[in-house]
């Protein structure tokens, strides 16, 4: 169970703020995020192997790179992390990996992003993993809580905002190593995959390539059908079993048959046993929402397949167990052996939450929605207004659910970046759920999906276990590693060459 | 004489500005731009060929793209202008021709801008205009004068900005006339022209390519020496005549030396026919400077070669004829006939000179400057910290010189880019000291130079006089035209050919 190191991390407060919504009240946001944390307590466990020869540095950071008042000169701390031992050095341009943050404390991606270090010797790198501004260590007007409280501290709280101090750490890290010359290979994951993806396509001078692990660039505007999270989830189920689907699908009307009878939540607590009792049948429903979305995004949980646990145990229940009995068994096989269930765990405030509950209601607006059509969840389509409206409410503006795709693209992605770009690699678990907002087919040659049928979210940039992981998922890391030498030794080939032909 | 309507317009503001500085009192810094206007109160002529048919808009433009505070929401009317006349139409996909204002009022551009004008019959392309933030009509905060004098409200008034506001407006152009398929091309020239081809670079899912007219994008940070414009200058002397740019040369030290004897300044008012009594040596020299430089930058002003112009002058006058009267002689040639001289004329406050002003204490931090080393002017180094300090003064903000290059990149160009990007045709006449800063050789196939040995700045892109343009500048803009045809028939062969495969 080694490789179990990382853990379950899913939406909190933004459904927490979304229950406090009258009219989605029921509504769940599938959360982006390498890891499922299953719950605010549990830490994830370092990789010994490499943390101790980690030094952690802090980068003087411009609050507001795209403003010149004098309250845009301000600067915050941003953490970053250095792993040098396997460096090849200056002299060799030796190559530099770059983990771009995401939407957490780099502490937890430090235990659990192995790419970095399970590589770096094979390519004498030097590891640099940068926090993403308001997150852990990297939080500027004091804490996290502050900045976000004051309407006007937390606008400067974006995607593009985050790039650009990435842009800035990573030339200053390369002035410090002397290194100038040395290739820069960016990594990321979900929502930092598609910073990666991003950094890649606005700062080819920073990064030479860039690896983006399940990263639905494609998941804004109107560019992908609004229920495409929610359609993988029901595929994968029918796929993993037509009866186990079949009962998740009635079991939403069930919930619902009993919470209206007299004691019916009484009832519920009692079937689902719940740590405390139920007062709606709204947070139960969407308990077993985060757990089925859940299963299916983060599917493969080495040495274990959860979708197919859960399944296992809904179908393999005793005889005459009825559909919330089969559920149960469900909630345990996903969950494991608990004394009680808190339906609430995944509600629970956290830094993830929430700064994208923020992020979600500024620049990163993911259109994801489901109605009836073909989805195993009681219908919840996303409403552009309302989400304004509610976004409003909460911060006092509304989002700008344009500005992604007018800034970084997306919209007939393979018409335009076929003769533009080069060096991304979109990796893709076709299991998982936002796959369907990823680039699931190569663009050109060096802008190359990488998918695995039967991958999940973000697999292939989690630490390797040799002796647990699948075949399939070892292939998927060894192709991504051939693509990355060629992306290098083509650098190497054209820097050789231009300094031979530059006049001594 | 019709090919004369673009005007003479060179730095005046930043002059003033630099003046009352002291420790650079004696600063010029060369003017960016398409035109040379003569003084403040020549208006452009414009284009009778199609101003008819040109209809002015209005878009309402956010005014911080890259911040979510409630302020950053604010709003300003950017104007636009557009010509339909030769439109293809959408069904047809036929281009869209944008051509991004730079450091003034949109106005002057429609009147001297002709390339577009000039070739959208052809490309049967839709012509539009955009004014660039705080300039024109497309001034924030009311008044230029007010939104600069604040310094909260200007720190928006940058080329990031500036960029974000061209990708929305054209975006908006395109939905309007559905024209959602029809490739655009972007335009820009001088200041401009490096917004053209940052613009490709940063958002090739809005414009398909751009033709970057003497952009010296690579004259930021030390990429370039510093003293490359002055050392193009002197050059270009040099070739035209070598008794000319001796008397040039020489004239610096004769000037101080007449001013520092007795009733000095009242005879160099004498030789110079100056309009009113020289206060001091300095105004004449940078008068002078501006003079010279700009007859380097603007060199070809159809018919004449301004260059030639004013050594013909300097070398031919009377015998016996002194330095001094040789330059009074040179400066008659370049302003022809005035009955007097106004040293002060480069330094009216304008639109164009105030912004700039502005823009090159943020992000536009160009570091011209010249020392002894083979240089015709007098040593004027340009120094950072004391940049940075007269920057401060002004504005109570440091410029960020570093931001430009950490933005758009410039550094290793080749390296960067061979790989990277495409359909940006750098533009320059390598009689342009600008081109010091310019992209001069080819990048790849489709980053590709175009130059002309005897260009100066911004030739090809203002309006054609097939009877007066000399055979180099037709053939220059020939080439242009081939090859974004080359760029367009390209993305309408791999527009059908994905629409082919798009199943129905």
């Amino acid at each position: 169970m080694e490789s179990l190191r990382y853990s379950l991390q899913l939406l909190s407060l933004i459904f927490l703020l979304f229950s406090i919504w009258a009219s989605a009240a029921q509504r769940v946001i599938p959360r982006l995020g390498v890891r499922r944390r299953t719950s605010k307590h549990e830490v994830p466990q370092t990789t010994s192997s490499f943390s101790s020869d980690i030094k952690i540095y802090y980068y003087t950071q411009t609050i507001d790179h795209f403003n010149f008042r004098p309250d845009s000169y301000a600067t915050f701390q941003q953490k970053y992390a250095i792993n040098s031992k396997y460096w090849g050095g200056a002299d060799s341009n030796a190559p530099i990996f770059a983990y771009l943050g995401a939407e957490g404390p780099l502490d937890d991606d430090l235990g659990s992003i192995g790419f970095l270090s399970d590589n770096a010797a094979r390519f004498k790198a030097l590891q640099l993993y940068i926090e993403h501004r308001y997150y852990g260590n990297s939080v500027p007007f004091g804490t996290m809580k502050e900045a976000l409280k004051n309407e006007s501290t937390r606008g400067y709280f974006n995607s593009a905002q985050a790039l650009a101090d990435y842009a800035a750490v990573i030339i200053d890290v390369k002035k410090t190593f002397s290194a100038e010359n040395s290739p820069v290979i960016a990594f990321g994951a979900s929502y930092g995959g598609m910073l990666a993806a991003w950094f890649r396509l606005k700062y080819p001078h920073v990064v030479l390539g860039s690896l983006a692990s399940s990263a639905p660039i494609l998941y804004f505007d109107d560019i992908v059908p609004q229920d495409g999270y929610y359609s993988v989830v029901t595929k994968d189920f029918k796929e993993t079993s037509q009866s186990c689907y079949e009962t998740i699908r009635q079991s939403w009307a069930e919930i619902d048959r009993v919470a209206s009878i007299p004691n019916g939540l009484s009832t519920l607590s009692k079937i689902f046993n719940t740590c405390r009792p139920l007062n709606n049948s709204s947070d139960l429903k969407n308990y077993l929402e985060y757990i089925v979305t859940g299963a299916a995004q983060y599917n493969y949980d080495a040495p274990r397949y959860l979708m197919s646990d859960m399944c296992r145990a809904i179908d393999g229940a005793a005889n005459g167990t009825d559909t919330l009995g089969r559920i149960y068994g469900g909630v345990v096989a996903y969950k494991q052996n608990h004394s009680c269930y808190d339906v609430n765990e995944f509600s629970a405030p956290s830094e993830t939450n929430d700064g994208w509950g923020w992020q979600s209601c500024s620049d990163m607006v993911m259109p994801i929605g489901h109605d009836t059509n073909g989805s195993m969840f009681p219908p919840s389509p996303f409403n552009l207004t309302e989400n304004n409206d509610y976004c409003k409410k909460l911060y006092g503006i509304e989002p700008r659910p344009h500005w992604v795709t007018t800034y970084y693209g997306g919209q007939d992605i393979k018409l335009i970046l076929r003769r533009f770009a080069s060096n991304i690699i979109f990796a893709n678990g076709l299991k998982d759920p936002y796959s369907s907002g990823g680039v699931v087919e190569d663009i050109s040659d060096s802008l190359v999906a990488v998918t695995t049928a039967e991958g999940s979210h973000c697999l292939d940039i989690i630490v390797a276990n040799s002796s647990a992981d699948p075949h399939w998922l070892v292939r998927q890391r060894n192709k991504e590693i051939k693509i990355i030498k060629q992306w290098i030794a083509k650098y190497q080939a054209d820097l050789l060459q231009l300094k031979q032909r530059i006049p001594v």
